[in-house]
């Protein structure tokens, strides 16, 4: 087991109702609050209606932002710490998926950031050390954004798409209910996304944290059950509460207790995706992961271990030699993420090799993915991308 | 799944060496220091030597507090919370196991209780609103009391031994490597302390917390897999690091996220032992507990699901009837507490029937245990009692 640092200051209220913390939760920070929210959605549920009627009730000046993009770009940023600064804000409250929240953490940094250029902030995201306090209401089980200090930030005009360390959310309101409208494709995707999550410390060459694989391989298990539940019956308890808090939990660090920290291939290759298509973050993964999964195990049959484990431990496949155990495995993710009706290749969504060069170049900028699971070069990347094809 | 909250305000550095975070950890608080430790296995290790070399160098005023009780008393919290007032502590530096911290957390509320009675503090710790700044350098891994707010602390003269949730750490310093001098007896006595906080949750009615029972189930698969490793090589970092981390994810709250909480048999009988007769906690718990298993299996037959679940998934038996798998379930975890060199009955450390009635009647205050996984009664827990004879 390598060194770690357990450190999440988020208190996060989990299940149906919680939303009656709300009003104390902002009464930390102030009366002044920033709500930001998406496309309308909350609208349409009628999460926004009851959350303004605790606002009011409360007597809170509220200032909006609405619009907050999918890929949340860095001209909502900007409009929100405008916002901010203009109405002195004291709390933002995020209502929304990992898109919203993302955007809003941007947002808590950059009312401090001294530069004018707030694309610069993102770029140097790791260098945040004040923001203003966040809280969130959850309405998808997808980025764990509502339990970690992440975000993701794209610029349009550069074709960018950024992560970094911004803020911790102060307080989570994670109640399931929310997510029942949610629609089966971004529910699926968002599953993905959970288990992309977990993938990220899962495949790594530390042999010996009995601990954090066995909580990677109870997520996976988890959200492999109840996924197909979700989908079967969108107001499943149950099935939405046990993917909601695989989110948060697949994002606390614990299933990387003790694992090195690499270069992750599938997030970096996903975000280039993203940033040229504005495709869901999820889909992408779900079309990606197999390929990189397949590529890498034939670049490096030594790495077959792990695929092994995986075969066995989430799958429950046994039998066949190790090579035929570990293809078992992928296929089994392949035709899982098919079976949830997520689209097989990237030509589906009218995606062609025309940028996979670049977007290859971008994604390993600075040698990055030398340092992952199995080191990755420009061309392998390019392989990975035209296998999705 | 039922509701849940998880805030858990301290940082956790685990690893070899984060000793080298103790001075900044506590500069945040002051210079003041109270030292707190136990009975001087500190001083054999080595550690008391390092710890004061960082105080010195850091230039701390350091008050000491040593020889506090493996069962911690209460006269040792009082003379704490006397030298934090008299010397204006600012800080508590905790070096050792679960009592050494427990003591200390119940010295940090108790510098800022009202009351004249230390013991009434005890008694209403639920109450507990504020305490001093608490750091802890770990080296038992046992109760979790480094990533949680509760502590036990007994009184000799009323035959009590009692639990509440006093404060937080705000920073627990867990490095593998000061628990290699522990004593096989007391790894063994400290991993069967781990695993009953995740039987606490374990052994519930809640059906449907995949997550929660996957991550409980990892817990108890890794002790069974690391202890005998430590108890095999004292210094195998893997297996005490491991241990260590499962320590502090037990008591997180997560292997319980949506069950519901019911009063726990097993720690409240094993507090009697103890406060009658001042045993090893985690050794109390190991002869009580597979007993306590067979009596509300015998008890309740409709439970004997929760037992097939875990003889198959943390002991990986199949075959025979649900019966026949609960029962050995239960029997490999007496035979895991015996190979590892723990007492198997009560008789061995001494222990007669005399005072079974009056630690049943301490142990059920409020028929406690009618809220149990299986309700007991004062006469079950005195069957249980005698079957640990």
């Amino acid at each position: 087991m390598l060194n770690y640092v357990h450190s999440i200051p988020t208190k996060l209220f989990f299940g149906k109702g919680q939303i009656s913390h709300l009003s104390d939760a902002l009464n930390t920070f102030g009366k002044k609050v920033l709500l930001t929210y998406g496309g309308g959605s909350i609208k349409k549920s009628g999460l926004y209606d009851e959350v303004k009627k605790i606002l009011d009730e409360g007597g809170f000046a509220v200032t909006e932002l609405s619009g907050i993009e999918p890929n949340p770009r860095i001209e909502s940023v900007e409009k929100g710490v405008a916002l901010c600064k203009e109405n002195q804000i004291d709390v933002i409250l995020a209502v929304g998926g990992g898109s919203t929240i993302d955007c809003s953490k941007a947002i808590a940094a950059g009312v401090y950031y001294e530069g004018d250029d707030l694309w610069q902030m993102v770029r140097e995201a790791d260098h945040i050390r004040k923001a203003l306090p966040l809280v969130d209401i959850l309405t998808l089980s997808a980025t764990g954004s509502e339990f970690d200090p992440s975000a993701v930030i794209s610029n349009l005009k550069t074709n960018e798409k950024l992560g970094g360390t911004f803020t911790y959310p102060a307080f989570s309101i994670c109640d399931p209910t929310y997510t029942f409208t949610v629609s089966a494709y971004q529910t699926a995707a968002g599953s993905a996304d959970i288990m992309s999550h977990i993938f990220e410390g899962y495949f790594s060459r530390t042999p010996d944290s009995d601990l954090s694989d066995g909580i990677a391989e109870t997520i996976l298990k988890s959200v492999i059950k109840n996924l197909p539940a979700a989908l079967n019956n969108p107001d499943d308890y149950e099935a939405r509460a046990n993917l909601m808090a695989n989110s948060s939990v697949a994002c606390s660090g614990i299933p990387e207790y003790g694992k090195a920290s690499t270069g992750w291939p599938c997030h970096t290759m996903e975000h280039e995706l993203s940033a040229y298509y504005d495709i869901t973050h999820g889909v992408g993964l779900a079309i990606l992961t197999p390929r990189w999964m397949r590529f890498i195990l034939k670049k490096d049959p030594s790495c077959s271990w792990r695929f092994v484990r995986f075969a066995k431990n989430v799958w429950g496949l046994q039998g066949g030699d190790d090579a035929a155990l570990a293809e078992a495995g992928i296929a089994a993710l392949e035709a899982f993420f098919r079976s949830a009706g997520l689209p097989g290749n990237l030509t589906e969504l009218g995606i062609t090799d025309e940028y996979f060069r670049a977007m290859a170049e971008h994604a390993n900028v600075d040698n990055f993915l030398a340092d992952a699971f199995v080191p990755l070069t420009n061309d392998d990347i390019v392989e990975i991308y035209k296998a999705c094809l």
